[in-house]
């Protein structure tokens, strides 16, 4: 932490911060310069809250210096970590594909998605039983329904399983059927369903919220591993701003820094990213150059007949072009599709 | 609903989507331009779910034409609404100022605050009992013992409590203290607690998502209204912007464009919106200006010591001097402080 | 300046920042914490450019403490800036109101424009003769013609000529014209533009870029004043988010911060930050409890025939009505209208 | 243009839009739906100015059908424009390399990038004489005397000049030397610079502005395009969102949507869009592999001593393996690096 002053700050002003902070518990550290001092402060473990400081008379402000995250960074946990369902591996080296389509619409559908992923050489699908709606007057999911028929889908197929926990209520039923459990870009925030989540015995696939920093994201993870659980996949999807040119704007750019603070794997959602089903295929691969560690991306046997987001899914031609892309592609960046 | 094709769209296509829009139940109204042709459609009585129609060849885009919204839209409810506690109304012609520390911190500060506050008029007593940190390591609030201090701080002093529901475990305990449930901005999205809520018996304080549009926020609303509890305040505490010289980019310019869309009382929380002690009396006076129905704003014994967010938080005197600005305000905008 | 060192730097590493500071004339301060190594840097006389730092091995991030304004700041000039023009002046304890049309459309409706405010008080008339548009096939305005027209309603009515320069090229023609010279929004950032009007020999209204920082606004008034004019009056026109609700965000919360980091006058300009009639009157009181030096307003005899942003223009019947109010406001705030 | 009537519009309020449209020489299509009435309005062969209608009693919102911008639309030109200078082509199935330092510094800097660059294969050297800064008091640029050195450069090496043109005044000079123009993001909407730039002889790189939606840059393009010069080439290099975790958010994700609206090309600047140098070679990657048509990539002899944007820029043996990895991705995309 720093404490900046005033350039007009008198000195027993500063007298009375350094005093404040040595009442904390904290080392001190004034610097004075041409124009006004500033106080470095040593001695903490963690990060200092500047609120008490902030308020002192003559401070301009308080500058923190400490991340405020530590299990989700790397500077304490320097490799790549990798996280593991029953059927594949999610991080370095890999690039692994979840899909599948937004929800579970019946049994048929889901069994004919699951068959042809699991001909392609897809290990994982996504689909939701209970879906997160905007308006209460559209399609809710078909709830507990929609997890026996992805569980059928496993037990026929031996695809695993992403799917999405809305909230505390289902989620033994969620973590019972899920080899990954989803936690929606609605939800990076819903500190009770993270805490639940910590201790579940699955992995979590933690989706960026619509206006989260990275730090904010970073720390939304840092709740699931606190409490235990440290498999924890990041999924970037969009975020919102001014642009109106696709729902949302896709941020890929956040894939090297977060590379850089984290260890943890970054997968992105160009289906929510963009949603337009045209616009999908181009960022996929823009993801995968930018070095993200897979994708969660929108299949539908028939996008004209989706109860939600058809808009935004291929179709298994579409879907086995891309493949056929990203294989090329993953092939010179020295990455294996899984 | 308005299918705009494009400009070199064939014949075939238009009728293409002529058909469609009939297998929909709807009726189809080609509008041959000098361009292009566009296809209104009537006979629908909700929102026409655009997808179907966006992926049929030949279609440039889908407009929207009806609301979303309904129980909370003006036109189907021209005048204000009334929103009641035992203790007072929010609504036309009165501004009602809810106030009080960020958390309760223990039984002293709150008896403290309520006094003051009773003694200088004020009706509703604002703390939280359960707090949303972004940081695990963060100070989460007293919980349920915290909920008791506020039930007997209304039992000493007659002030109605303003707290916070986080999760659906906790409903139950925050229904039966609280006067009006507040439900925060990290869970506008929150389907699960909405639906909770909309259950209630009390009334509803609905933050705005720090990224929601209007148009998502009265849809949140929505949810509320739909299960059954008409008694739904919003309130402006800030979006998440680029600006960087306070917290939140307080958004007063939504009060003009709410309260025509929509006959809902709305607050503004100033504290939230600019996060700095000397930034909140001005907005809170330009809140006032602006046609909101009241406040939601942090007062604390001692700011310096407060648990959180101390660095918004007014202490008494500085109330006392906003309340004073805002009763001599209040007059020639014919409007009476609550 | 603060350079913080990554938790893994060596002993080296932090070594070499020591000396490059010091190779840079400047004074270094290494502050060794538990977690990590810090240090600060003192002797400079202006902001250190962080860049040679920020690459060195070992260095996590440098962190600026010295602010880069210098002459638009309030540290070097604690009072309010006052602005004047021949027949009025903006700053403290006055609300200066400058109302008009969009544009010049012709002689007659400028004619009536400032006939009627004269008589009703107001000192400053807007209207653009030189128009920015965002499509090359919109109205760009009367140009020197319509200089001219504004020169003789200024003639005739005494009133004061508020036009907007959007090139070097009309600068002398504008300049002769102008009592205040308007640099719009997209030209905030128009260095060239900036260093011909800080050698004018009249007033600036300095509008906000519509992504623009506080400080990168200050530094553009930098650019002024540091040029010779130190007559500048910065004007928040709404700024880019992802709200949809109104044409642009307008950040009244900015209003605050720039009084206290800056001495210089702030205007507000409700029309373009809503875009909407019905929306300019609650953002106008709301200026002006905000602590707006005054306001920058659209007026048309004649809306609904405007030839640019006639939706967002008021008529006179509701100027007067909001005149009547603002008039009312500003009594117990201890402003005057000018 | 289609106008949306408010569910309690009467039949005269309905009638009075139907004879404004008529007014205006076109033709109302009155659509009674279930709730409400639109009127569609057909006739006009370009955009309606939708302000006289917006303001009459019982009109809702008024849609817009047509796009506004026409030469840069790919509706009336299917095929992708191809920009040519006398070394190289910018255009479909090449992938342009456009690299430098952020300003030209000296002469023997520059000889020494333009020899590396040539020895490398790139056509395109990017330098500033003349420097946008943020603060008056930043290092602007060597101005003619730039110039100069990028002149002798050419002669010497044959490399191409792309360099930035910040106003009217030295437009004949840059003109001269250029072979491309470039136009920054500060500048996007500067008209009477995007006026001139429409009489020049030589392509214009157009950047998008921090906060201009794709169609506000397709409008500015429209100048150009408008007054003669065809020769445009788009320049993505990071917008201004909330995101804080690099300098800009780079938007990929607008390549794909200006593909489709555009037959223009579009180049990526990953050294603004990032603002840091570990981030440029993922982002350029994906660049390539989302479909855009080249880079405009930050490369300097020295980056740890460059005057201005040395944290982004890549050295030479940095940019060495950049470019590598770029040819190996460039192959399976069907693309040639020029």
């Amino acid at each position: 932490m720093l404490v900046v002053m005033q350039v007009n700050a008198t000195a027993e002003q500063i007298q009375a911060v350094v005093e404040t902070i040595r009442e904390m518990g904290l080392t001190p550290h004034p610097l004075p310069g041409s124009t006004r001092t500033a106080i470095g402060i040593t001695g903490n473990t963690g990060a200092v809250d500047p609120r008490r400081l902030e308020v002192l008379p003559g401070v301009l402000e308080c500058i923190r210096v400490t991340k405020p995250f530590k299990l989700t960074g790397r500077e304490m946990h320097p490799e790549d970590s990798v996280v593991r369902t029953p059927q594949t591996r999610i991080g370095p080296g890999t690039f692994t594909i979840i899909a599948g389509p937004c929800s579970v619409e019946n049994e048929a559908m889901i069994f004919k998605t699951a068959e042809y992923l699991v001909s392609r050489g897809i290990k994982l699908l996504r689909a939701g039983a209970f879906k997160p709606r905007t308006s209460p007057y559209a399609f809710q999911g078909l709830g507990l329904e929609g997890l026996e028929i992805l569980k059928r889908a496993r037990e026929r197929t031996g695809i695993g399983i992403v799917t999405e926990l809305l909230d505390t209520e289902n989620a033994d039923a969620v973590e019972e059927v899920a080899d990954i459990i989803q936690i929606g870009t609605r939800n990076m925030q819903n500190f009770a369903l993270l805490r639940r989540v910590s201790r579940a015995q699955k992995p979590v696939l933690l989706k960026r919220g619509m206006a989260a920093t990275l730090e904010e994201w970073l720390l939304a993870a840092e709740y699931v591993m606190s409490g235990g659980n440290w498999q924890v996949v990041l999924c970037e999807r969009g975020v919102r701003t001014f642009s109106d040119h696709s729902r949302n704007t896709l941020d890929l750019s956040v894939i090297p820094p977060a590379k850089l603070l984290s260890h943890l794997p970054i997968l992105v959602d160009p289906s929510h990213g963009t949603g337009k089903r045209d616009f999908v295929p181009p960022m996929a691969l823009a993801a995968l150059a930018a070095g993200a560690d897979g994708l969660l991306i929108e299949v539908h046997p028939q996008p004209e007949r989706a109860l939600s987001d058809g808009a935004q899914s291929l179709d298994f031609a579409q879907f086995d072009k891309l493949l056929d892309m990203l294989h090329r592609l993953a092939e010179p960046l020295g990455r294996t599709l899984a």
